[in-house]
């Protein structure tokens, strides 16, 4: 069976070549996302990268479609029947993880009034300041993202145990791991929370306003994921009233978050646009090419592919 | 011979008693630099804390001063003759480290950016981002915090190269160690560099025009120890004009920095006021408290002190 290969990944020099050495029998077009043509659609067998999902049913020759992202949901409903569907879970990891640090690390330093103050031109101690060193950071969510997390947060010499639907043994990065069920018992013990699920109807306002108010009046709070999974109000009005010692949100519900949320100006609490992943880094992006070239030479040679996902 | 111990450092429950418990026959008097009395600095033989540098010359009976911090340039000329001099180097390492890593992650992501995004309540991708992820970090001053600041770089997976005035062997946190003047060679290699120099005639406009061009063009500067050290005209005019990546500085010359200077507002360049050390983390305070108990035992034994400063 030829295969026409549409590649919307964004590609460096000589990163041709290593596609059209793995399958050099098929028919290689690149593209981008933004400039496909509904021809290209029609025919591609094989489709790597990030295209419209409303266009995806244009894709009637589609046999299997690898995402160049984590997330997959935007996707659910939109591939035409019988798609073999991959994604590209854990190229991103450690570019949220590091976002999730600097964040973690910016509120416990206090930067979003030292910030204030620099606009300001003002010169202005602002007091005690916060370390992970010592202290136990619970990640919500032990996937590829939370144990990338959870290893920086190791080598700053934090506690960490990561919450999962399903234990089957140690995860990196964990010195303990949990069902998700022992989430209500672990809150009060944190220092830190991390959330870091995608979005389904379980996910969906797991953190609430019962679960923020059984943190540690000093904890911090940090988002990454899907912003469906937290209470965002509750979050904000519980750090209006005083509560917890930060935040630092990469997504909110919905995106982008509405010029008038009370959000955007609660105190040490950091807002970033859904930035932490991404192609913001270059090993990001080679990754995700990577995982795109070990997939299509699993493919050719009839083997079980990597990321499946169930939809 | 009888010690009157004035003891200005903050202290919680119970350390009071740890210090009476190591010099048991010695007077152990405690106030806060702020409100020292004449006839207690007239009358002690051993002061821990930070006495104004200009109320020194009221010690008369002097024998020992323990300063808690690790910075020691103020006390220059202060002290009586004769006066054995001691710091707390090293008991702010860790929290002038985290600072300084704090900073560098902050403005590999663009955090000053998104904070004035935030601020308008407006939802912007700044676009590309920064790893120190198989970087090279090249830190200037290889002593407590350069080390401590070169082991979270390395957890972080960048290479660490150190400059000392006399290399004698290896540092914890370095790959490598050179001498001070193979600097000019290593900064066109270094994605970042980290000045973390005390003030004296010989690191004065160290890191001046010429050698901030050497960097390279989207390279990050950080700077903690003293301002001093630093050219900031140059190091403003060179980043407006394009060049770096950006900079995070904790220090300036003069502090306050004044409200008309041009390195408020340079664009990625995060400036928090004299911040990273300080008693602002309770692992610091405490450690500065254990090294003046340790310094009070090998004193009262007649053993070498540690930490022992040349003026």
């Amino acid at each position: 069976m030829s295969e026409y290969i549409l590649n919307l990944l964004p590609l460096h020099e000589g990163e041709r070549e290593e596609f059209e050495s793995i399958a050099p029998e098929a028919v290689h077009t690149y593209a981008r996302s933004s400039t496909v043509t509904s021809e290209q659609l029609a025919a591609a067998t094989v489709i790597f990268g990030w295209p419209r999902p409303e266009r995806m049913k244009e894709a009637v020759s589609l046999r299997w479609f690898q995402t160049m992202w984590a997330g997959t949901d935007e996707y659910v409903g939109m591939l035409p029947e019988g798609v073999l569907f991959t994604s590209s879970s854990g190229s991103n990891s450690r570019s949220v993880a590091e976002h999730m640090l600097t964040g973690l690390m910016a509120v416990c330093r206090r930067l979003p009034a030292y910030l204030d103050s620099q606009r300001a031109h003002v010169w202005k101690d602002e007091g005690p300041m916060k370390t992970i060193l010592g202290g136990t950071v619970l990640v919500v969510g032990a996937g590829h993202v939370g144990s990338d997390f959870a290893k920086l947060c190791q080598g700053l010499g934090a506690r960490t145990i990561g919450l999962k639907r399903t234990v089957s043994g140690p995860v990196a990065g964990f010195d303990q791991v949990c069902p998700m069920d022992q989430l209500d018992a672990l809150l009060p013990q944190a220092d830190v929370v991390a959330l870091v699920l995608p979005h389904s109807p379980q996910t969906a306002g797991l953190m609430n306003a019962a679960r923020i108010a059984r943190m540690k009046d000093d904890a911090i709070l940090i988002s990454a994921g899907r912003g469906t999974v937290l209470d965002q109000d509750a979050l904000a009005a519980a750090m209006t009233a005083g509560r917890l010692w930060g935040a630092a949100l990469d997504v909110t519900d919905p995106e982008p978050l509405p010029a008038d949320s009370p959000l955007w100006d609660v105190p040490n609490l950091l807002l970033t646009p859904h930035v932490a992943g991404g192609m913001r880094l270059e090993i990001t992006r080679r990754k995700c090419v990577e995982m795109a070239q070990e997939n299509l030479r699993r493919y050719l040679a009839g083997e079980k592919l990597e990321n499946v996902v169930k939809l």
